[in-house]
């Protein structure tokens, strides 16, 4: 297949680019190198040292002899340049991870809330408008959100893929209905997600486009077999307040020797999935495109459930690390219950890498081969859903260390 | 109060600013004029000769000694400007009008698609956005639209007010639960209002604001008692295939002499309400905010439902047009039933204006005294919902008259 990864510069996109090069398709990248932008806005550094595209790309040749095009484009600004790509290229599918993805980033001032609306909202809403304008084919793969439903209706009823079968009463008898799940989102980040959702079902019910929607739970990891070929493969890893993933953050706390930071009690229960999975559940959902014609397809992109506090436990117990405790940031339960169907993605073939010791040890090598580029000034998470509520301060001084030469 | 009117030079936003001034609120009305722009990019004009707003809020005052505020301001655009008028004006409520309204020009071309969605999306948001930052608690009435719900579940369940109970089967039992009425929006534009739902759900629950969404049927008359108190205070009257709505263009057509277009069978059933009830809907909503922490307040901001066909052939009775049935440029059922529950409104003391024939009449007198400003080749629509969809060519030529002096 011809595909583009809109975003393939970044945590998932960029080893979703190998994964699909490696198994022979034909992609190009696009992407504007926002997430880059956003590390210097922070001050903060991917604690794996990730190359320049420009290298990137040119290493995979080195070490694969495949190639990858790359097309710096920003989605949200520059329609006349997206409409010509989509025209010249005449892709079969694009994969669309270009939107900014951190909740707490999302949350933390007036304007990267609203940056985080006019780019994704824009973005994803310029591509359908695109691919309707270039009359051609086009099948869609979009990266969601577990975080669209909240948490379901009680503790013990999965949530489903994407709709939900109610009843409704009216004056003859209730009747059946399959709905959109109803949206529940805990962050602007979350609900840029529930707004791209009801424009892909106008854009699949008015222009019969091909739309799938991946409603992926957090992502662990670092590495995939392509990342891992060469180091200057090597995926990001972000371990900030903003964009560093739980389970990523307690793994590069304990190989610093750092707290691991839970907040409020640890007993929110999350989904998550490993980078490895994520990447296999984008290959089979480009296999298995709806039909013209047919509602979003909606996958549960995640393969187990897990409390926060679990998380912290394990990794407390594999490396001797302490728990901290921290208020919480987020406006959400202290505790919920959470369960999940990922039936569509098991039928299709996708074997679940689960939580494993050897799969933790090995997350944390990395960790521990790149503690020293850690700034422990950015490990508290600092972004509060709402003004005045209470952070934790630094739990650890930054200590010079040797410069080390990657 | 002190209220800013967003949107106040429109059609429903200028009668609205006049009847709150005349109720003896403080109003200022914010407006970037776009309305305007979009009449000359269409190459057309109100039917009723609108002045400048300089004029209109000038006249206003030598006519009753009200003075209404004017701010020029792009609320998608210059979100500063927004965060510095809030700061400084401290008004207790805003009207938000300020969206791109007519479903046939958002679904024109990709541009205006694109201008739709980034237009509105970015302004509610910069809005709520905007009172968030002012941290201060400043009550938001906002226009939405009947278009959210598409057309409920059965012909003989009314609409509910937003919410929608249903049952959800667990594996514990059926639960209970009331949610946002799911969205079947039939355009770009009605889908920008469905959007809009889950932002002002989410401002709601995140940060308490307290948020009216009015779900309004169809506009039709032109005057109210304020604006008919003087010519220079006319409200804009829409003729043309993108603006119009159905029971003004039928009135403006008789007026002319051009056949009543209906398209398709005319068994559409739509939702109505003259735009005197809209003054005072907007009115009684500002009156009865929703408290800090509840979910947003909908009302369903309409008194009457009919057939399009019916209107034609009522308008054809009264005034012998004859009616010309057209291909109908939007996907849509041919034929549908509609009943809506107005409850809330009722409740709080609207007394609605029906449609009556002395009403039409009075409308059609409108329409009869600025016929000669009308442009036919306005008339037909030609935004159609998909590309290749059959239009109508024009049903009367153009044919010099004598200019009228107004």
């Amino acid at each position: 297949m011809n595909i583009l990864v809109l975003g393939g510069d970044g945590f998932c996109g960029w080893p979703t680019a190998l994964h699909l090069s490696a198994a022979g398709h034909d992609v190009t990248i696009v992407d504007n190198l926002s997430r880059r932008r956003i590390d210097d806005e922070l001050g903060v550094e991917s604690l794996t040292p990730i190359r320049s595209i420009d290298e990137r790309i040119a290493a995979w040749h080195e070490v694969t002899g495949c190639s990858i095009g790359y097309v710096n484009l920003d989605l949200a600004r520059d329609y006349d340049g997206l409409l010509a790509l989509l025209v010249e290229s005449r892709p079969d599918a694009v994969v669309h991870f270009a939107e900014q993805r951190a909740a707490p980033y999302s949350m933390r001032d007036s304007r990267a809330k609203r940056y985080t609306v006019d780019n994704n909202v824009s973005g994803t809403h310029n591509l359908l408008c695109g691919i309707v304008e270039s009359g051609l084919d086009i099948a869609i793969v979009h990266l969601g959100t577990m975080g669209v439903y909240g948490y379901g209706w009680s503790g013990s009823a999965p949530i489903p893929e994407g709709y939900l079968s109610v009843q409704v009463a009216t004056p003859t008898g209730d009747v059946e209905r399959e709905i959109l799940h109803p949206a529940n989102p805990g962050s602007i980040y979350h609900m840029t997600k529930t707004l791209d959702q009801l424009m892909f079902a106008f854009y699949a019910k008015n222009d019969g486009l091909r739309i799938t929607d991946l409603h992926q739970g957090i992502v662990w990891g670092t590495q995939t077999p392509q990342t891992a070929l060469d180091e200057r493969l090597i995926n990001r890893f972000d371990y900030d307040g903003d964009y560093g993933t739980v389970l990523n953050r307690f793994i590069m706390q304990a190989a610093l020797g750092h707290p691991l930071t839970v907040h409020g009690t640890g007993g929110q229960t999350r989904a998550f999935i490993h980078i490895r999975d994520t990447v296999r559940c984008v290959e089979i959902a480009l296999a298995h495109p709806p039909e013209r014609g047919d509602r979003p397809a909606v996958f549960n992109q995640v393969t187990e459930t897990y409390r926060v506090g679990e998380l912290a436990e394990l990794v407390s117990r594999l490396t001797g690390t302490k728990i901290a405790y921290l208020p919480n940031p987020r406006k959400e339960a202290s505790v919920n219950e959470l369960s999940v169907t990922n039936d569509r993605f098991l039928a299709l073939g996708l074997e679940p890498t689960t939580l494993s010791q050897g799969l933790v040890e090995e997350t944390l090598e990395i960790g521990q081969k790149y503690a020293s580029r850690a700034d422990v000034t950015k490990i508290i998470a600092r972004s509060v859903w709402t003004a005045g509520m209470e952070t934790s301060p630094d739990l650890m001084e930054q200590t010079p260390t040797t410069s080390v030469v990657v």
